[in-house]
C-alpha cells in the first residue's frame, strides 16, 4: 500500500488535482491518499504557507501529488509567508533536485502553438533543471550601504557534488531518448556557469554514447523560438530552467498538457508531481481549469516513484485518446468542464 | 565635428561596420573617423581583448559604433582575455548602463518570424535592459570548500540608485511611446528582483502618465511568445534582459534587421551602438551578413549621440524603402551580398 500525499494548493490546484484522484481511483491501485493544505490555503488556515503537518505528511508519502500555489491577494505578505514559499520549502526539505518537465505536442492539438506549425510539429525535448540549489537556495538579503542607500542581494552558487548528480540525471535521461544532451549555462560572464560546463564535461566521459552540446543561455531563449526541435535533452540550472521551461512549455502551445516532476536525493523513490501551469486564480472554482496535466503528471508519479508502469501507460493512453476523440477544455478552445474533460479520460481507462 | 569610435571586431563586424561607414559617408555629415582593434582580433593583435589605446579612443569619442566580438577559437582562453571581456569591459569604463533594443517587424518581413503571423504582425516594443550591475559585475570567483569540493558563485545585487536611473530612462521612453511599461523581475524568489520592484514603483510616482506593470520572468517568458504583442517598453535588469532581448529578437525574425543603443551614465550623449546579431563565424568574410543592423545602428546613434535627427530619419527611410523594394540578403530568403545590400540602401538614401 503506497502513500500518496495530496497537496491541492490555490486557485484551480483543487479542481484539477480532484480529477486526478479520480482517474487514480478508477484504476483500483494499492494506493492510500492523505490530504494536506498548502500555499495561500495553508496561510488562510494555519497562518503559514507549509505547516509542520503538511510537511511530516510529504516527508511519510512516497509520492506527493501537487496542485498549484499562489494568488496576487499575497503579494504584499514578507517571502517566507506567501504560497510560493511553500513549493520552495518543499524542494529544500526534501532534497527535491531534478526537476522533469517534457515538453511535447499532443498529436491533435498541433495549432494551440505560437509558433509555425512546422516549427511546433517538431517539439518532442525534456528539461531537466536542477532545483535545489543555484540563487534561488543561496545567502539573499537587503542591507543599507553608505549614504543609506538600499541594496539588495541574492548568491548564485553551486558545487561540483550538485552539478555532478543532476547531470547524471540528464545523461541517464539522455540515454533513454535520442542521446542528445545540450546543457545551457552563461560561462562566458558566470562564474558558476564556468564550473557547471567543466564539471558537465567531466560527467560526460561517462556516457560516450551521449552528444553533448553547451548553449548560452541568451542563444538557446532564441533557438527554443527559432528551431525547438533541435531539442532532446536539456540540463540546466535552476534559475535558467526556471524561464526556458515556462519558455519551451508554451512553444508548444498548451500548458494546460503539461505535467512535471521533481525527484528527491534523500530517497530514491520519492518525488512530487505538479502541473506545469500555475493556480490560475482567474479562472479558480468556475470548472474551466484543463485536469490533463494533473492526470498527466499523476501517471509521471506511478512511474517515477511507484514503479506501477501500466498504469501510467494506462492514464497516458485514456488522455491520447480523449484529446483525439475531440475533447475540449476552453482553453484547447473547447467548452467542457474541467470534471466532464476528467469524465471524458475516465471514458477511455 | 564629431569622432566616431569605430570598433569592428570579430566576424561578420568589419563587414557590417563598413557598410554603416558607406552609408554614414554618403551623408557627408561632420564626422570624422577612427578605428580601433576590439574582441578577438584585439586579442591576436595585442594580447587582449580591449587594448588601453581602444579603451581611450571609447573614452575621447562622441559615440562608438561596435560590430561584434567573439569567436569559439577563444574559448578555452580565460575570461579576462575572451573576446567578450571586450564589450563587458566597455560597459564598466564607460557607464553604459541604458542598453536598448528595440524589437520591431519591419514591413515586408512578416513571414521571416517564427511565429504565426498574426501573432508576429504585433510585436512593437523596446527592451530597456539595464547593462551596467546585476550579476554580470558582482563579486564572482572560484573556491574550494570542505573536502576539496570545487565550487563556483555570482553575486547578484543592484542598490536603489542603479534601479532608479534606468527606471527613470524607461519611464522616460514609454512617454514618447503608448505609455506601457512592464517591469520583469523574479520578486518572488529574489532579493534583488524585490528592491528593484520597490524602487521602480517609487519612480514611478514621477510618471503617473505610463501605465505600471510587474511581470515575474518566467512569464514574460512565455508571454514573449504567447503574446509578444502586449508589450510596449520592458524594464529589467542585465541578466534578464540578456535573455528576454534575444528571445524577443527571436520572434521578430530577422536578427539581421536589429539596432541597439547602450548609453552611458559618465557623458550624457556618449553612447555604443551595436547591431543585436553576434559575430556569426561561420559565414565571417563570406559576403553572406545582413549590414542592415550595423547600418540601423549607425541611425541610432546620430539621434541620439549626435542630435542629427534628420540624417537619422533619411537612413531608416533607406532601409526600409530597400527592404520594401525586395533587397534581400541570405538571412532574409534573398541572394544580395553585404555590399549589395549596402548599394541598395545607399540607392534610397
Ligand atoms: C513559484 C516559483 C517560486 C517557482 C520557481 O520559480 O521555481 C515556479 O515558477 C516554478 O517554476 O515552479
Ligand atoms: C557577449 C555577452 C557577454 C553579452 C551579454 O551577455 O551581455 C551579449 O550576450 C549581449 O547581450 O550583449
Amino acid at each position: 500500500m503506497s502513500l500518496i500525499a495530496l497537496l491541492p494548493g490555490d486557485g484551480i490546484g483543487p479542481e484539477v488535482v480532484a480529477e486526478a484522484r479520480r482517474v487514480l481511483d478508477a484504476l483500483a491501485l494499492d494506493l492510500t491518499f492523505e490530504e494536506a493544505p498548502v500555499g495561500g490555503a495553508a496561510y488562510l488556515a494555519q497562518g503559514q504557507p507549509l505547516p509542520p503537518d503538511t510537511l511530516a505528511l510529504a516527508k511519510r508519502a512516497d509520492a506527493i501529488l501537487f496542485g498549484a500555489v499562489g494568488d496576487p491577494q499575497f503579494d504584499a505578505l514578507e517571502r517566507r509567508l506567501r504560497p510560493e514559499a511553500a513549493i520552495l520549502g518543499l524542494r529544500r526539505e526534501l532534497g527535491l533536485y531534478a526537476n522533469l518537465r517534457p515538453a511535447t505536442l499532443t498529436p491533435g492539438l498541433e495549432d494551440a502553438s505560437p509558433l509555425k506549425p512546422d516549427i511546433a510539429r517538431a517539439i518532442d525535448m525534456i528539461i531537466v533543471r536542477e532545483s535545489n540549489g543555484d540563487i534561488y537556495f543561496g545567502e539573499k538579503g537587503h542591507r543599507t550601504g553608505l549614504g543609506g542607500v538600499r541594496e539588495g542581494f541574492d548568491l548564485m552558487k553551486y558545487d561540483e557534488t550538485e552539478v555532478a548528480r543532476i547531470a547524471h540525471v540528464a545523461f541517464g535521461i539522455a540515454r533513454r531518448r535520442k542521446r542528445k544532451l545540450c546543457s545551457i549555462d552563461k560561462a562566458n560572464v558566470l562564474e558558476t556557469s564556468q564550473l557547471w560546463r567543466d564539471v558537465v564535461n567531466e560527467v560526460s566521459g561517462d556516457y560516450d554514447d551521449v552528444e553533448l552540446t553547451h548553449m548560452y543561455v541568451d542563444n538557446a531563449a532564441m533557438q527554443m523560438v527559432r528551431n525547438p526541435g533541435q531539442f532532446d535533452v536539456i540540463l540546466t540550472g535552476n534559475m535558467f530552467g526556471d524561464i526556458l521551461s515556462d519558455e519551451a512549455s508554451m512553444c508548444v502551445g498548451s500548458i494546460g498538457m503539461l505535467p512535471s516532476a521533481t525527484l528527491s536525493s534523500w530517497r530514491d523513490t520519492l518525488g512530487l508531481y505538479e502541473p506545469i501551469h500555475g493556480s490560475a486564480p482567474d479562472i479558480a472554482g468556475q470548472g474551466k481549469a484543463n485536469p490533463c496535466a494533473a492526470i498527466l503528471s499523476a501517471a509521471m508519479m506511478l512511474r517515477h516513484s511507484l514503479n506501477m508502469m501500466e498504469a501510467a501507460m494506462r492514464i497516458e493512453g485514456a488522455v491520447a485518446q480523449a484529446i483525439a476523440g475531440g475533447a475540449r477544455t476552453p482553453d484547447l478552445g473547447g467548452s467542457l468542464s474541467t470534471n466532464a474533460m476528467g469524465d471524458a479520460i475516465l471514458a477511455h481507462l
